[in-house]
């Protein structure tokens, strides 16, 4: 009988851990180390012939490193004759180079959708894609799993949301996924509008929608810099706001992400645990909601044939 | 019409222009750098439309971005038309996991031959593989270059060579490799046979062939961690050896390699330049030879539809 087994590679054991909890299994044995040299080496200590693999990993920083584990597990598990490789990537790394802006630009989320597919991928299990479009990089299904009902829980667990808050989208790109957040809180939305008046002149945050008095909850997919969450939360205080939450599913946190995030006059700063943060990420105002049965679900539903895409609705309103 | 047009990525830029100057061309303009969050961005800085493009590129430590490197450079040429893309790889890294020697073990060598040219390369040249069936996992065009004619060379120069010098294999895997600096030097060959004479008992160095009071000649295909040779070159004085040198192809030196290198009796470890080495790995008695020139009457000669085979015996000896 093929049995449903998750394996971990080094990205995000923690939250591995709580997928398979939910699932009711326990993780996979396997060891990912790297010879003298730095070349990974991956060894899978027990059978999987026939079983139907899941692997958790998503391609954080060191994302060259993560996606290379977990192309070599995938070549390991194909060769050991797995019945199904599935791939469960919380976070998918290389996803802002997803189109061609300029001249001789690669598109790096494509050459990596074709890296994992050519691999030995069955299936990919993912959240929060920066573009959606990236689905259409796999001609392997991709289940695609949303945050936003979790974030909304921690805000609804703070009896926040209705008409005394307002979701604001840092910019344009942004506004589909607040808009989604709103519907869960039942408030309105806002946008902030960057605009260069002229060439060479500072950029002005003008504000579409009204904050005044108001808790703003601002929502992005990934913060990397921190840079657009924090100016905006800046221009929200400065239009009358009452107080300011950011919400986002991917805690990049690079360069100066914490310095920025912990000067900013943002309460909290709450994303999810699709990748994990190093202690000394991992300050005060930061609050991680785990996503770990959220998956679990969702490889379970997966494993039954049922259709993933209700889960988020249905289970974490 | 078609230009030929070389491009370095990181890993050696001093031997990418070590190619280009024998070639007779300026190296292409490229930017590779990293986001924030140490992902690659690369920036083709000119024209490559309908061009012959050579991408320089070791992967050498570190592996995965070297790699990872590669790949974004293969994919953006693709998409801004290049004519063809050959990518010039003077060290193969992952080479070593080249077949299963143990239950679920990946053929990460495979993995990254299939990762190369489904990027879209079209014809890869290089150097010295660890095991010369990797060509076969390749199903684009792959030139094999030898640099055992260049590391005799230096011997030559040094009048070293014929009955008093003896070519040594520190195992039973690099006889070929032997006998072929062998014959450059008109030297006889001896190898090294470790065996252990029961389980959990010290391996014995046994030498099969005579090196007393001759100078010995170490060889083997890479460097790593410096154990293999730094302890055969201990036999070998043990046994009677006038003088030690040692040569390999690529210098990976891992790990202790220095110090072991350092203490050990080997007056010159002679490696080539296919992978840089930082200034404190560049120690007095590792003397590195260019594969420059090679690499670069190879480029040339793919460029004029000749055959790159008879290159390193004819203009090298
Ligand atoms: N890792 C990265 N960090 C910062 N910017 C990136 C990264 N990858 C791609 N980009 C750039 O981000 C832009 C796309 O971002 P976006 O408009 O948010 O989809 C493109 O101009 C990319 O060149
Ligand atoms: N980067 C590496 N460093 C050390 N050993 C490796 C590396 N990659 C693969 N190997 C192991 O080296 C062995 C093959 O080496 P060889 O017998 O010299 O071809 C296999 O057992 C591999 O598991």
């Amino acid at each position: 009988d093929p049995k449903l087994k998750i394996f971990a590679l080094s990205s995000n054991k923690p939250l591995a851990e709580k997928i398979a909890k939910d699932v009711g299994v326990e993780l996979g044995k396997v060891s990912v180390n790297k010879f003298s040299d730095g070349e990974i080496r991956i060894n899978i200590e027990e059978s999987i012939r026939g079983d139907h693999v899941y692997v958790v990993q998503s391609t954080s920083a060191p994302t060259n490193d993560h996606l290379m584990e977990v192309l070599i597990m995938i070549d390991a598990l194909k060769r050991a004759s797995a019945k199904t490789i599935n791939i469960v990537m919380p976070y998918y790394g290389y996803a802002r180079q997803d189109r061609k802006a300029r001249s001789r630009e690669p598109i790096t989320a494509k050459l990596v959708a074709n890296m994992i597919t050519q691999a030995g991928a069955d299936r990919m299990l993912t959240l929060d894609l920066h573009a959606s479009q990236i689905q259409g990089f796999f001609d392997i299904p991709v289940d695609h799993l949303l945050g936003a009902s979790l974030l909304a829980n921690w805000f609804i667990d703070r009896n926040l949301g209705g008409e005394n808050t307002v979701v604001v989208s840092p910019d344009h790109g942004g506004v589909t996924r607040a808009r989604k957040l709103a519907e869960f809180l039942k408030s309105p939305i806002a946008i902030i509008d960057k605009r260069r008046p002229k060439a060479n002149v500072a950029e002005v945050m003008n504000i579409v929608g009204n904050v005044e008095g108001k808790t703003a909850v601002l929502i992005d997919d990934l913060i990397d810099t921190a840079g657009t969450i924090t100016l905006a939360a800046d221009a929200l205080i400065e239009k009358g706001a009452k107080e300011v939450y950011a919400c986002g599913t991917h805690p990049v946190f690079s360069g100066p992400a914490m310095e920025r995030l912990a000067d900013s006059p943002i309460r909290n700063m709450v994303v999810t645990d699709s990748i994990m943060l190093p202690e000394d990420k991992k300050i005060d105002k930061v609050v991680q909601v785990s996503v770990g049965e959220l998956m679990g679900h969702a490889i379970k539903w997966i494993h039954e044939n049922r259709s993933v895409s209700p889960l988020f609705e249905k289970q974490f309103k």
